[in-house]
């Protein structure tokens, strides 16, 4: 059930199976899969995951191509809740490992917030990313086309920039090649560098080869309208038109929480293995969080990997009922 | 677009990218990702994927839980012909490595078959396992509950069976510990060999520890109507009363077209990598036919990797389109 206000000190008191940080398509699967285990299951979400934003799942099997990120997070919270699992709208500022347990205190309530702690056996790190956009005086111009024609992900949208004249929005050189990736659907790739760094020679000379213009001058203005980006305006004062763009500036990765940890990570992503488990045995990291490619369909899967494991462990621990345990001998 | 018999002349003489065994839900998903990556594919489909019989779809995200099995794969065929995948009704009989490509022969055609082969650079084998079902002279009587309240799969249904009397039939010793994972749902387990092998002093003495009743002599008939099955009839003539049960027999690996390879495996199943490939670095293999859980959602997460994989190798192989080989310069 979503957990209200009122029913924080009876939460508070049980040990969770598993508490889920993360309300997105990996932490929705997994609570679908625990709580199918007979798992007693929190999903503790701070709202607006990465596939909120998503005008429309283009690959996801089983969901028409215009489905948006929305609906799916609806029906699977819904799913979820149908299985009498417990929702918690709020944000994890720490989680401290106990031993057989660990603590997670969570901020509920933006106006005067209260910060319950949860306890449970295992926990699921599935929080995820969202990416860096370009940083404008008027944001609201970023939002206006982000996860419409401005893209973030080229494995998502590389199809629909077929052809097109794409805007690639780079933060660093060393994502300067996503370029060459876009160079795969449409040969008319536009490089921005918004200002933010200088092109290695190497860089600037590939580019070339390629045919590829740059642009330093940072990014004034997205120009279009109804979502749909056609260009840039440049503080230099020059507008270039575009009919696409993919942003590529980084993300930010959402687990502060998990600061005390000592966890093996190859560069910003948690390494974990076969069955999306961390270095530490009692904490998994799904979808987005952890090495691998960020996709929903992936995420999804991950925590029907994570949800398995941690139910065989805790049913290899509890052993199986004897019959003569039922009402039914 | 579907191949009718017309179309193979043409169709034999392309060299695609990909072809995938299986039109399951691994296949399918693949064929998306492929073809959203503008690689040239072709799906090879025997038809009657073991998700065809399933009746309800219950830990999938973003579908709601009575979803048939062949309403997912009727969703992902639309989705994959709607990005102009070629997609064929046939049988693989036999693979032959060409080095830089594979010949595939295929039986098409029910009557008057014809055998076509078709090539491509990369192989995706996603043509999956069917269960063992116990073996009656009357088979329509095992189909008539088998995916109904007759299962296969203790992960997809050990929730639906929460304190029932289950039937667990098992075809050898090895399986018999499928009862103390039934056990985890219910007390209430009963067992049945089929009359198939001498069950073990140790599994007799760990079965009655549990207080789960073993029946050894062969099943004579399931009992039940309209798909639900509440029984069974024995040789020796008893009849057992059930509410569900599960079958763990084994599997058939849908995969003898790979028997010319010498591909890693691990028991029946093949071990892949990160990105689902094989031990042969242009032979992927995904969903059940590969190591590890035997999920709806983990076969569609699987196409995405080794569609992924294929494309960057395609990609990095090709090289960037340059601004100059468009039409826009």
């Amino acid at each position: 059930m979503q957990i209200s206000k009122e029913l924080l000190p009876k939460k508070t008191e049980q040990i969770y199976d598993a508490i889920v940080i993360g309300g997105g398509a990996g932490g929705l699967s997994a609570g679908i899969y625990l709580k199918r285990y007979m798992l007693s299951t929190l999903i503790i979400d701070k709202g607006k995951a990465r596939s909120f934003w998503m005008q429309e799942l283009h690959n996801y099997l089983g969901l028409p191509s215009n489905t948006t990120g929305r609906s799916l997070l609806k029906t699977g919270k819904e799913h979820y809740l149908s299985l009498d699992g417990d929702f918690l709208n709020g944000f994890v500022e720490e989680v401290i490992d106990e031993g057989e347990t660990f603590a997670i205190r969570v901020k509920f309530g933006r106006q005067n917030s209260v910060y319950p702690v949860f306890r449970c056996k295992y926990l699921i790190a599935a929080s995820g990313i969202i990416d860096y956009l370009p940083q404008l005086e008027d944001m609201r111009n970023v939002y206006e086309f982000a996860g419409h024609n401005l893209h973030v992900c080229l494995i998502c949208d590389g199809y629909e920039m077929t052809d097109q004249v794409v805007g690639v929005f780079v933060g660093s050189n060393e994502v300067i090649p996503v370029a060459y990736s876009v160079g795969w659907f449409t040969p008319y790739v536009k490089v921005f560098t918004n200002g933010l760094f200088e092109v290695s020679p190497e860089n600037r000379q590939k580019l070339k080869e390629h045919g590829y213009p740059l642009f330093e001058s940072p990014v004034q203005k997205f120009l279009g309208d109804n979502h749909q980006m056609d260009g840039v305006e440049l503080e230099d004062g020059s507008v270039v038109e575009l009919q696409s763009g993919v942003v590529s500036m980084g993300s930010k990765y959402h687990a502060n929480y998990l600061e005390n940890f000592d966890l093996e990570h190859q560069g910003g992503n948690l390494v974990t293995d076969k069955m999306a488990r961390t270095s530490h045995p009692r904490i998994f990291a799904i979808g987005d969080l952890k090495v691998g490619l960020n996709q929903v369909i992936i995420a999804a899967a991950d925590g029907a990997l994570a949800a398995t494991q941690i139910w065989r462990e805790i049913r290899r621990e509890k052993g199986a009922q004897r019959w003569a345990e039922g009402i039914k001998s």
